[in-house]
């Protein structure tokens, strides 16, 4: 049976005479994020994960999403009347094959331009044409008419990032930008994706759920430079501050009518982040030029006062993570000492994840988290993207693991840590496991590398202690990070699947790129292990510039769940050196009693 | 000062009014290895590697060749007149580059059409139209006229492989190529590749150096199939058996004519694989289907007969370079025993590598080696593809390393092994370097990996140990491997660059593959281990089919070249397993002598 939710989107879809309607996870920017307003596809499907496509017909229904969220999607989806669609696993299509396949010649198929990719939108236009379809194809919004209590857009009064943090401004960045465009060349630019125009133009807010972003599309030229954005997200300071650097505001609906009328004769556009009613706004006289933006490029090495910044705002992140592990740890241990089963029993994921909230935006200098914090207990551990809602949050219980990940957004940059914890006693299988997981981690990070390489060269030292136990983790290893912007952010990223959407970048100097191979067993427990490299330039020889990573994540790595029987020596000692650091850099900012554990828990194996 | 070959070639140069001349290592097949008759740019530049591009001008003249050949183009070239150009180097322009930069507007250049492949016509063209060069493109072959004393064009018997070495009928194989042609939708398909048309018409023959190829070309429709071969090539008894499945022959010279009359609408070939003249002579009207030769990806996976036959010649081609192994390490330690320096100085690269080509070619069902031996001593060796000729064959003296890389062609199959042996005592510093080679042939040898996995991913595996140390090797670890055909045979390789010239080839089971990693110091010492791999399958779960390799090389690995302290448990644990195998397949085949010592040698370590 379908939710009431289906039922209105049906009732709308026979009005406008579309036989199929797909919504995505999208706002206007495609950002990986959306605030409430745009999270239309959770309220017609229930299904709350973060990435995830709803194709409704108007008797059957499909949710598309990945392996981070089947378990979720499956235990969401049940009798909703959708079908869950697992992305990446053998006999299931893809979103294109899935609509040529069952789509009728003559029907009508729909979607709101503004939410789906120009890359989406010609990728199933596509679809439809090898199939030999004669699909009618429609940019409608379905969703404002039937959707009552759907809450407003967020407007957050936008802010301006200081130099002191964001190390360049905004004019040295137009410069560098244009010299891009001109290499490519592009006469005029527009840019879809929030991060970059954060980026660009040295603006934060808070229209997104913990991402400091606001809502805004940019346009640049040789000469000019425009920022779209609500009205009232400006103040009079800010926009008189962006004006002295030669920005121009203008309203944020605007876009596409300012489009039409440009006549740049060739403009610069990446069809994986702009929708796909901006390709369509502008004129067929533009040469559209298809790339990434070079802003992506330019913000994803970051600058020497960003790295000095990070460094700083990881040590005191992971001085509330180091806090909050010794709560939940030293618990368990008086626990076992004193046989007192009841302390225990009150802890639950979600107490937990608020306490280490707590912690974390007491901080000095955070702003927001970087993400809601995952808080998961044993089988929960399995869901990769699992959020304990506070009514069904599990109790914390020995002999499992508790996965926590978790990260910070300050004016210092952004976080990204995860650490699982072996509560009471653990098996030893599970131990094996947890242990793998920390040598992949270790591998990684140990890395030393030609500059060249690129993610899917890297992965296999992360993921080979998995697959020797023919087990794998149905996802990259790791993601780029921003700079008090975007938890994830690429083109940097480390996985073995190459992916046609996404460039396949090189891994450069600057960088920061998570390392988190991790072990999920549906139904029993998961692991995984998250920090945070810069890559650094090593020697540079007639071989070549080599590159090798500094981590910035400090936070130990629970001693209890591993057995030294399973790592070699280089293994150990990269551990034992990686807790150094932990100690030395962590331990001046706790209790004497915090201090006196952490010295325990991050003494040397052998 | 220009050379002798080179004015010849100036004055034909002006003679066609032709300003660039280019000159590059290829048959009409493109193979990788050519026969004397093809050798135009050794003949005229004096280099003899067998990867080289030559460019001349009226006035100037350079060579293109890659990391391998860096050291003895060098040399090769010295006083020719000739600039090296050392591809992939910093600041070292592609051969697309240099030329639309050099040649000036209004100029003519020429290549023999046949001798270069329609991909690096079109890469050619396509920079000077970038540049917005306006260069005349002719096809003229400038050779023939001029090279006097040019050797004839091989034409040796071809014969048919039986299919209890083939493992599949030529029926079956045309079945299985018209399937593929049917899923890209080409009517006709022309080959140009050897190895591919030997494969599919199981045709073997001579007329390559190493490699039992018979010049040729194939044209395939869906009824049809045609062998274009030098009448001479082929017996009564051939043509015959051919003709029985559908196979007819014609003359090998009258392809570009037959070409120019086809009437197939759309004609698969592989602009990688056929030179530009077969394009060329293909009608406006057909529509080409750019695409890797199907019969490359079906002939990588061998078949379950050509796999049971290959580990049959792999144990007699390992007893064989064991033999050898016997001979060169116990001449060593005999000389240190006794003092008797006078049989080492006896031993040259040259002599060792015709003692070594004896035995192999005595051994049963040996038809030829399958590449010249590469033995190479001390510094030679840090040349990859140093071929030692008799007169300037260098002595084996004790103190350094002597790599000697070999293989031969069987009716059961192809083998490609390198072993390097200390002689005498070496430094601490060479038995690190050296370690790190097994290590990372090892490591390699030990994978295990998804199904998906390309070359690209596992690379590093090989790689890590030397990168490691701040050192590379400037190529891939490993190559595919043909079946009684070219030692050299894509699509599988594994290497950490992609390389868009080649598909990025997912590693399946039933692919052969060599590991190969290795340390080359210029002027000091080379290093290489070398194991042919067979890739087959391993546990099918919910995560995939999961993949790993069988090691089907067997020869010992010089345990005085270890230092087993650089090694951690693994690894060690891996080299004793793979000796352990080495003496249990080898030594039923040995003299009780050889036997005792092999037992030694391949003792475990600890």
């Amino acid at each position: 049976m379908a939710q009431k939710e289906l039922s209105f989107l049906r009732k709308a879809m026979k009005q406008y005479h579309i036989d199929w309607y797909l919504i995505p996870t999208d706002d206007y920017h495609l950002s990986e994020y959306v605030g409430d307003y745009f999270k239309a596809r959770e309220w017609i499907s229930g299904f709350s994960g973060s990435a995830g496509v709803l194709v409704a017909g108007l008797e059957e229904a499909v949710l598309f999403t990945d392996g981070r969220y089947f378990v979720q999607a499956e235990k969401e989806l049940k009798d909703s009347g959708i079908t869950l669609m697992r992305s990446g696993m053998e006999g299931v299509p893809t979103l294109e094959e899935y609509l040529a396949d069952k789509i009728q010649d003559g029907k009508t198929f729909a979607f709101d331009g503004r939410v789906v990719s120009a890359l989406q939108a010609k990728g199933i236009e596509e679809a439809f044409n090898q199939a030999g379809k004669n699909v009618t194809t429609k940019d409608v919004d379905l969703i404002t008419d039937i959707w009552e209590d759907r809450p407003t857009r967020s407007c957050q009064k936008a802010f301006l990032l200081e130099e002191k943090y964001a190390g360049e401004s905004r004019k040295s960045k137009l410069i560098r930008l244009r010299e891009q465009m001109e290499k490519k060349k592009a006469k005029g630019h527009v840019i879809g994706s929030l991060d970059d125009i954060a980026w660009l133009y040295d603006i934060r807010g808070g229209d997104v759920e913990c991402s400091p972003l606001v809502l805004s599309y940019a346009y640049i030229t040789m000469e000019e430079a425009f920022l779209f954005i609500q009205k009232d997200a400006v103040t009079k300071e800010v926009s008189e501050e962006l004006a002295r650097d030669g920005i121009s505001i203008e309203n944020y609906d605007a876009i596409y009518d300012f489009l039409k009328t440009r006549k740049e004769e060739s403009v610069l556009l990446y069809e994986g982040n702009v929708n796909t009613r901006i390709l369509k706004s502008l004129s067929s006289k533009v040469k559209k030029i298809n790339a990434l933006n070079p802003t992506t490029e330019l913000k994803a090495i970051k600058n020497p006062t960003e790295i000095a910044n990070l460094k700083k705002c990881h040590i005191k992140d992971g001085v509330a993570l180091t806090r909050f592990m010794y709560k939940i740890k030293t618990s368990f241990e008086q626990n076992k000492d004193a046989g007192n089963k009841k302390e225990i029993e009150q802890i639950t994921e979600a107490k937990a994840a608020k306490y280490l909230d707590g912690l974390r935006l007491q901080t000095e200098g955070c702003v927001d988290l970087s993400f809601p914090t995952i808080a998961a207990f044993g089988s929960n551990g399995a869901m990769m993207h699992y959020s304990a809602k506070e009514e069904e949050s599990a109790r914390l219980e020995p002999g499992s693991f508790f996965l926590v990940d978790s990260g910070g957004q300050y004016y210092e940059g952004t976080t990204d840590v995860t650490r699982t914890m072996a509560l009471g006693e653990i098996s030893p299988e599970k131990k094996k496991h947890f242990t793998a997981v920390v040598r992949g981690m270790l591998n990684l990070m140990g890395a030393r590398f030609l500059e060249g390489c690129k993610g899917v060269n890297l992965d296999i030292l992360a993921r080979e202690p998995m697959w020797e136990m023919d087990i794998d983790y149905r996802c990259g290893t790791g993601h780029g990070v921003g700079y008090f912007l975007n938890v994830h952010e690429g083109p940097n990223a480390i996985r073995w699947r190459s992916r046609p959407d996404l460039s396949d970048c090189e891994l450069k100097a600057g960088m920061i790129t998570t390392d988190e191979p991790g072990i999920y067993l549906t139904d029993e427990y998961g692991i995984r292990i998250e920090n945070e490299l810069l890559c650094v330039e090593g020697t540079k020889n007639e071989y070549g510039q080599f590159l090798q990573f500094e981590t910035i994540t400090f936070a130990p790595i629970d001693l209890d769940g591993i057995d030294p029987s399973f790592m070699n020596q280089k293994e150990k000692e990269s551990l034992n050196e990686y807790h150094r650091q932990v100690y030395e850099k962590i331990s001046p900012f706790l209790s004497e009693e915090e201090r006196q554990w952490l010295k325990r828990y991050t003494r040397p194996i052998k």
